[in-house]
């Protein structure tokens, strides 16, 4: 196959500083039932991410409802993509994740308020990336209802990405989140650089 | 108030070894805003509990169909009991805990198949016990529309104790199962004998 053009977001053209590769979007293709498999964790542990936040922050009016919401719909996409797992015939199991969720979570600072900051940041950042990258499945996946399926979800993904932008901008300054989004963007960007041999969602 | 019958529910008449005293309820009425607060923490941390049984065994079907479905309900009881603390005027605030949910977690042995045995118990034992309180809540609770909104919630709660239950027979044999809740009914019951000083859903 020979590169495309990658999906135009207004959303997230802003965040991610580069754009998937179309290695990536071969590599998927060639094995959609372990990005299933993969996808199915990355709803879960995107649950997961919210309801962590929710615990650390349950004085957080903002973020406990906006955040609640998000956890509801990350189970319930958790649900959908486990529902094509049965549909395919391919038992749950846990894949070995790729390095990308680890290395953005290593670069969130230890400290309050810069915990919080960038823990809404990379959260934002690999909801942004999680959206291009269903788009491009949705885009180039062979089988209609899934590519459906995947269309679905990445509007959410686009609005998950804004819910953790505009949480991030409540809590501070306009110019501070600006400039740690970038620095974070980069980082993200980088980690993307280097196909992940295993197919992953973030790999 | 002089003691009243408590509530009669076949679904947990099984599981718990003693009735809630009716110190509890009179303590609970008359601190009802701390009790929101309290059970707003306990609807988060069911939703966690549920989270964290499908983050341990991702490839146990069963458990992670019937989870998803509870963490999502919990997520929903949250809000909504969250809606009612700001009907109320009641901050967003983190309570100290009661000692009956570590008391309790205490319990769970730490190596399979028992680790996973124990924690569906102790999730079971919760939930029925917060059915149990629930409804006494729903019974005697004199605002009449948050007596309504605990009988709704007593009705899940139920559900949610069965849901476990069935999943501990689905993994162990029925003889295994029923020694092993009877053992941590009468801790949970023995947990519960002295009222805790500060109201909360689990004093
Ligand atoms: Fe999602
Ligand atoms: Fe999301
Ligand atoms: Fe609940
Ligand atoms: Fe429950």
């Amino acid at each position: 196959m020979s590169p495309k053009p990658v999906l135009d977001s207004p959303w997230v053209i802003h965040a991610l500083q580069q754009p998937t590769s179309w290695a990536w979007v071969e590599q998927a293709l060639a094995h959609l039932d372990l990005i299933l498999l993969d996808h199915s964790q990355c709803e879960r542990k995107a649950a997961g991410v919210a309801l962590n936040l929710i615990f650390r922050y349950p004085s957080s009016t903002q973020l406990v409802r906006q955040l609640t919401a998000i956890a509801r719909e990350e189970l319930d996409h958790f649900e959908q993509v486990n529902q094509w797992l049965e549909r395919r015939g391919i038992p749950l199991a846990s894949l070995s994740p790729s390095p990308y969720g680890a290395k953005l979570k290593a670069q969130i600072r230890r400290y309050e308020p810069d915990r919080l900051l960038d823990s809404l940041l990379v959260a934002a950042l690999i909801e942004a990336r999680s959206h291009e990258r269903l788009g491009l499945l949705a885009t180039h996946c062979p089988d209609p209802e899934l590519a459906e399926f995947y269309q679905g979800l990445m509007t959410s993904e686009a609005r998950h990405y804004g819910v953790y932008w505009v949480l991030a901008d409540t809590y501070f300054e306009r110019e501070v989140v600006s400039q740690r989004l970038a620095e974070l963007a980069a980082i993200e960007s980088q980690l993307l650089s280097t196909l992940y041999p295993e197919p992953r969602i973030h790999s």
